[in-house]
């Protein structure tokens, strides 16, 4: 049986940390006069109330979770925060349709950043400061998650990662609890050195505090309408760039850094693929804009690098519209959507440490076919790559590939051509926020889109951030019989 | 180390079988007075030539292959057969270039039918009947290659139908070839039995031929631009449909019906899914074309089934340009080019019982979060479905889409937009043949694409329909190493 009290209850707390952060654009609204004032008060009495509420109503006593609640739990926490997070947007008017609030909410704060906003230069900045916010809670959210409960659950490949923090039995609890409270202040503390190194390179203060919540969360939202390129910076591209990189790393990583002790940083073999298949992919595209007379050869690397890992590492900035590079380019941007960063960061898509067990997979595969009875041992990250954890990432990257799939079809059936289509699906699957194609592109926008492709993209937004099983199992019959 | 001189001596042989079926043009360009009579009277010599040289240069006495043998001797008999059945193209100028020769070669041999020809209504009919006889071998040498080869080597989970028929052993070889033969009758009768029902429809004997050939190969080559449009006919329709479902069967399925035994047709589950997934693709888009107001009910059902079964089942006939019907419908034609038929058939794609293995695995992984201790066991086709076949066919379907994706790829590179790239390289790597979009759509024509673009699709046919690995293998340094 699930138990629905303890998840009433267990949500409180998640709501009322909700509350908690919606104090901030209250403050602001009130410090510069907003119009929004009202809406934002009214949206956190809602929020405070709702919290209130879920905490009487869910029993104290016997907080026990099991594996089920567990999986409830994550998925309503997460859809919770994006309904509560879109009543400002809605009673501020700030979008002319609920589907437009929930929208943006789900792409806030599953750190997609898709938008349907135009002129952000002039809104009101206690709506900028929300979307900021949000992003940065989702990636919060996601790397608690990544540690304390997916290893757990074993979904995606993930319990290669099931070390003793994962473990949340009653005896291990204080630990689990010891590990996020570190992960916590690692994220605060990433968040203010990048916010002050972008106010050191040129942004404002208010620019520099919101961009720096939507790098370190890999989120993508900008408080200007084209993004990154609106400062025109060497410099904040520069800062982007290691700060997306930094935020698409394993935070475990940090700990050890934190303790005083070396990092384990550099010697990761997640994060060495990772940089790896970045400065391939970013070489490659630098040197066909150079062969091809787009660019010279500095803004060329410029360019290349910036954009190929603000989309990888699923954050979403740009810095121009690579669009008008041509469909070479175009198709790489496409399949950089699902590439992802590290396991345990904020960044979404598939993920490094997948395409290197699909990798070890392929080899194995081959090495079979000459070597029929041959038995071979694998291993990653030091610990055994068993026949399960392989299955678990296969299962993942098809059904991954599937739900693309479906949803592409969906957006075609909504009235979308076929190109907006599939990117539109993957770019939200992979919470990376811009698209390939004039629609959807990186100085395109959601808005245009009918009300039915929104909601299919905040379904491909969720799923794609609580890594597809999460939600998905809550669609089977087996979950909900006894 | 591999026997080259053996592969020498077994290539031989097949290169002679080319040479005889290229007698038939030779008659037909005889009878017809056709300026092309001295180019196959060319090309029969040389090829003729070519398989005395193999068979004298090989040695006969130690003809014994081992796994390795296997994969060089299938990738080489069929590059040689393209490079041999290329020659009638060249030398009587039908196409402007090598490359287009070797294309169009390619293109048949793999049953793949993406052609670079206009003009097929007025082109002679020698090199109509070649073009179609060679997409007839191509079809006969994938069952062949199912049923004696590549269980053997157990490429893509293949083993799954690994049966006594499939042990190439010395002991055993007597009883695959009996197995073959009777494989090659079947073949042949399905093939006659087409041809008189086409030319009973209202075909003229010589298209009759022509497309019972390319119907029964799931090839899709036609003698006229517009493909079985060109007829207008029901009845024609009709007979296509029934004879690309005959072909897209395991052909081992018919032959206890030779035996006078009951055929396991209708209880085989491939078959049964097959079937399945066919009717449900075909009733979503006949129902989504009449919602649509496109056409009407009897219509819709006839076009939306025709070219469902057309696409899916690899053949690539087209009775209507379905580019039309919208971007719901070529993403759903984009989708159906990966499916395929059974395996053991003549048709290439993913195939069906690979989704099915996909299937189970999505359940297992389902059913394993919820309860990650418990044991499963799986089965399949009444065999057990061990986890070496399932990883085995992850690895084909992830290899798959990668190829497609790096043929997309080059494809942009070569100049192509991302839709055509996308499309061409899943179709070939299918051997479907027709595409989406304006370009290389049902109506459309490979001809306007770069010698580049052709030669990436060359690669991509081949990989295909050799189940990838048994070309990809060649590749590895691992492959030569003694």
């Amino acid at each position: 049986m699930i138990s629905f009290s303890s998840t009433r209850f267990l949500l409180g707390p998640i709501l009322a940390g909700l509350a908690l952060l919606m104090l901030a654009p209250c403050v602001v609204a009130f410090y510069y006069d907003s119009p929004d004032l009202e809406a934002f008060l009214i949206s956190e009495a809602a929020t405070a109330g709702a919290a209130l509420l879920l905490v009487i109503s869910g029993r104290r006593q016997s907080v026990h979770l099991r594996l089920r609640d567990m999986f409830l739990l994550t998925s309503m926490s997460w859809l919770m925060i994006c309904v509560f997070g879109a009543l400002p947007f809605i009673l501020s008017h700030t979008v002319s349709s609920f589907t437009d609030a929930i929208f943006e909410s789900v792409s806030a704060v599953t750190t997609t950043g898709s938008t349907v906003l135009t002129g952000l230069d002039t809104m009101p900045r206690d709506i900028l400061l929300w979307r900021s916010m949000m992003q940065w809670l989702g990636g919060l959210g996601i790397i608690a998650l990544g540690a304390a409960v997916l290893p757990f659950l074993s979904i995606g490949g993930m319990r290669l990662f099931n070390t003793e923090s994962s473990d949340l039995s009653e005896k291990a609890l204080p630990h689990t609890r010891r590990i996020l409270n570190r992960l916590l202040q690692v994220y605060v503390f990433i968040s203010i050195l990048c916010a002050i190194c972008y106010n050191l390179a040129g942004m404002t203060v208010f620019d520099a505090i919101n961009h720096a919540m939507t790098t370190v969360s890999t989120g993508g939202f900008s408080t200007h309408d084209s993004s990154i390129a609106y400062f025109d910076s060497r410099l904040i591209e520069l800062v982007a760039v290691v700060f997306m990189l930094l935020a698409a790393v394993p935070f475990m990583l940090y700990l050890p850094v934190m303790l005083g002790r070396r990092s384990g940083l550099f010697s990761d073999s997640q994060v060495q693929s990772m940089v790896a298949i970045y400065l391939t992919v970013s070489t490659v595209l630098a040197i066909w804009l150079i062969l091809t007379g787009q660019l010279n050869m500095f803004s060329a690397f410029r360019e290349s690098s910036f954009n190929v890992i603000s989309i990888a590492t699923t954050t979403g900035f740009a810095s121009t519209d690579y669009v008008n590079w041509g469909s070479f380019a175009a198709m790489t941007f496409f399949f950089l959507t699902f590439v992802g960063g590290c396991s345990g960061s904020t960044s979404g898509g598939i993920k490094i440490f997948r395409f290197k067990i699909a990798a070890i997979m392929l080899r194995e595969t081959l090495q079979r076919l000459l070597h029929p009875n041959a038995v071979f041992s694998r291993s990653m990250q030091g610990r055994p790559l068993t026949d399960e954890i392989v299955a678990s990432v296969m299962a993942f990257s098809l059904v991954f590939a599937t739900i693309v799939g479906i949803a592409a079809m969906l957006l075609t059936a909504a009235g979308n051509d076929v190109l907006t289509s599939f990117s539109a699906a993957a770019t939200t699957m992979s919470n990376v926020g811009p698209g390939i194609g004039d629609v959807i592109g990186p100085t395109g926008n959601f808005a245009s889109l009918t009300a039915e492709s929104k909601w299919v993209l905040c379904v491909t937004m969720l799923l794609g951030r609580l890594e597809i099983f999460t939600m998905l199992l809550l669609l089977t019959p087996a979950f909900w019989r006894a």
